[in-house]
């Protein structure tokens, strides 16, 4: 974890993990209220400057906590406090879902998955800020290790308020990149599970063939345990991989011109350590279906996005964002078949990739192209996200390095699908041998 | 709907479906309290017959619907009363998961699908009761039709509710035929969507690769409307289609044999009502690796059953039923490499259906052997119901016919995965053509 500017201020409650903050309250050291307010506390001081937030209402989060204090414990994250991107509906907070024109918007039930973390004890401390619609035009968040620095987009106040110690554990989604380049810039674990991998019903503005819920923390094991609390699968409970069994490949992709300095840098370093750990990383080159299959890509978000977006933006056209009206445009250019036929091409590239399977374990690849970008107004490109995101693929940033200018940077590591357990294991096993290396800094 | 002994005495209130129910809530002609309160009625007078539940506490149901009543409608089953299978966990009620050993058991959350019914406003009405673990070894629930008869296994007490007009919703599970056979022997209708088709975690003994949640309902609507509240699956929603624009298979299946005179009498039926209306069977044998994957079914579901139950039974072997003590037993002789090469069995034949698939829209094929078992102690197979599990097909059960000892029987349509919403229309359809045919009777 790179320093934040006020880290000296920071408290231990506040730097609590989930995992650290589950002991202190099964031993009574600790109460879900003392916690919640530690994290109020450090959204006080901080929130001026970050801007993570969309929605918080101290006594709301705090009387949430008093009543779970007095109750047996539901789950592991009983009086945890969780941060909510702001496309969930949550039936006691607005959700606004990055709009300018439904600020007041107060949805009459939670979405799925907030319904579950809500079922199973956790503080669910407000709102944090999305781009619109969860889009990639860029919201007013900024990134704590540097202020001027982009947080990346479009889960921006969940990673930044993460990364910033507000709050242990906080959840997003991704279209193209948005979980795993905010967490790559925020410096903080990003993880985007298979397609069913977390609950994703009754998200409003879903595109239901690639939208996928994450999770945002600064443990592997804090997504473990909210993976865990929110599906219960217990079937795919995995056992500590050694290091030197995995079959690891090296994916540079296409867009590896894409790739500034310090990301060559990073993945050059990486794959030295890991060899001198006895690991030689199997260059892979993705299959020609994938290109094809990206070559379609925009024509299936540019659909599903308008038909999600539109029964909310019919009398707002001009009150959309430009990629939000630029979606709305460009849909009426795409027909239908085009559609089905892009839906198809995914399929065939879904099926090569599951093969590269067979024969790797895990691929490792750039999470962004490298530090965040300069400015919190940049649009920046998914080059090294989107094609797992159609791929359906579970993915994990690691905040592993750090960029020439202090800023973080990420390791992506991409699993095959629906063996999400044994990603985390294995990413965790990486991150052993990544740190515990004397590389120079 | 076949009559029940006491239809005379049901009300309008308890005849409703819950589509129907909606609009007279929605036009306040009725409350959610006078809907349970009818529901209660009717669970007093039949109860002590059926055993249908395994808990109900009328000040709770009323509570519930009372504090709805003065709310804002959440979605299209706010204040419908739903029966909830004892293999869901409630955290307001005891779930004892059909042993006799957990009778007090007071889980502290809801399982996911409860959560998400609570959010969306349903009154849980009630615990049904399920054979123990949801497995084959009947429980003490009796058949509406006939008290003689068995209502079917394993989500016995949810198909009894509703056909007993007792509920208008309720939920269950299926690993063989437990949704299918229960609806079909007690008349109405079944759901057993595609394996990811409604919310499934944290069902705390679920069979991951094969378990899939359902419904019972009085009405295909009900199906539709309780799918979407759950689901919110928009990019599903399919236009109505012409009936003789599907090509429709029938699959006889290998065991035909095992069919009974009244099974093979409404298969005919069907293809000769559909002949009549220019629809011709096209006869579908299933590929070899669909049996080859059969023949090892009993391994996945006991290695998984085993290892779902084993942590609630290993006190209690001597109070668990024969079929639970079997799983446990022979869970031991079955080898980890058995069990992945089983998974891969039905992997390879996933593939295979889905093939057929693709000049086949939508399969026709019995629901069970025949009319419900004449008493409530028989267990029985599910020859026609545990492949299209094993395969993670949608299936449902129509009861669109009766037996010839005024049973009724179900026919089941069975659908490509994940096109869970077009197979529902395409029953609509079908069941319209056969309920319009003036076939003898």
């Amino acid at each position: 974890m790179v320093a934040t500017s006020d880290k000296d201020q920071i408290t231990e409650l506040q730097r609590f993990s989930a995992a650290q903050a589950r002991i202190e309250l099964d031993q009574k050291n600790i109460s879900s209220e003392e916690l919640v307010k530690a994290c109020l506390d450090r959204i006080e001081l901080r929130e001026k400057d970050l801007n993570a937030w969309t929605f918080i209402d101290p006594d709301l989060a705090i009387s949430q906590a008093r009543k779970l204090d007095n109750e047996l414990k539901r789950s592991e994250i009983h009086g945890i406090p969780i941060g909510i991107k702001d496309i969930y509906d949550t039936c006691d907070m607005p959700t606004a879902y990055g709009t300018s024109f439904m600020k007041n918007h107060k949805p009459s039930r939670d979405s799925n998955w907030v319904s579950i973390l809500r079922s199973a004890g956790a503080v669910l401390i407000g709102k944090t800020k999305t781009t619109e619609f969860a889009n990639a035009f860029p919201t007013t968040t900024r990134n704590p290790h540097n202020l001027s620095r982009s947080p990346g987009a479009s889960s921006s106040g969940s990673a930044a308020a993460v990364a910033d110690f507000m709050v242990p554990l906080a959840i997003g989604s991704q279209t193209g990149g948005s979980i795993i380049r905010p967490a790559a810039y925020c410096g903080v674990y990003g993880y985007k599970p298979s397609i069913e991998g977390l609950p994703k019903g009754n998200v409003r503005h879903a595109k239901p063939s690639i939208d996928t819920p994450g999770i945002f923390s600064r443990s592997i094991k804090d997504i473990s345990v909210l993976r865990s609390v929110s599906m219960n699968d217990s079937s795919r409970v995995s056992t500590i991989s050694k290091i030197n069994s995995l079959r690891l490949g090296l994916c540079r992709t296409e867009h590896w011109d894409h790739a500034m300095p310090e990301t060559k840098e990073i993945i050059k370093e990486t794959t030295e350590i890991l060899s001198k750990h006895g690991i030689s990383l199997q260059n892979i080159q993705l299959p020609d279906e994938l290109s094809e299959a990206m070559e379609e890509f925009s024509v299936i978000v540019t659909l599903e996005d308008a038909r999600a977006i539109s029964k909310d933006c019919a009398e707002q056209f001009e009150r959309l964002n430009p990629w939000s009206q630029r979606v709305l445009k460009e849909a009426n250019e795409f027909s239908s078949n085009r559609y089905q036929n892009a839906k198809k091409l995914a399929e065939r590239a879904r099926d090569k990739i599951n093969h590269i399977f067979e024969n790797i374990d895990f691929i490792i690849t750039p999470a962004t192209r490298g530090e965040a970008p300069l400015d919190i107004e940049s649009v920046e490109p998914s080059y090294f996200n989107s094609v797992w995101t159609l791929m359906h693929l579970p993915c994990i940033s690691l905040p592993a390095f750090t960029g020439p200018n202090g800023m973080p940077l990420g390791l992506q590591i991409v699993g095959p699908v629906n063996d999400d357990s044994r990603l985390l294991t294995a990413a965790k096993a990486i991150e052993n041998v990544i740190n515990n290396h004397n590389y120079p800094t």
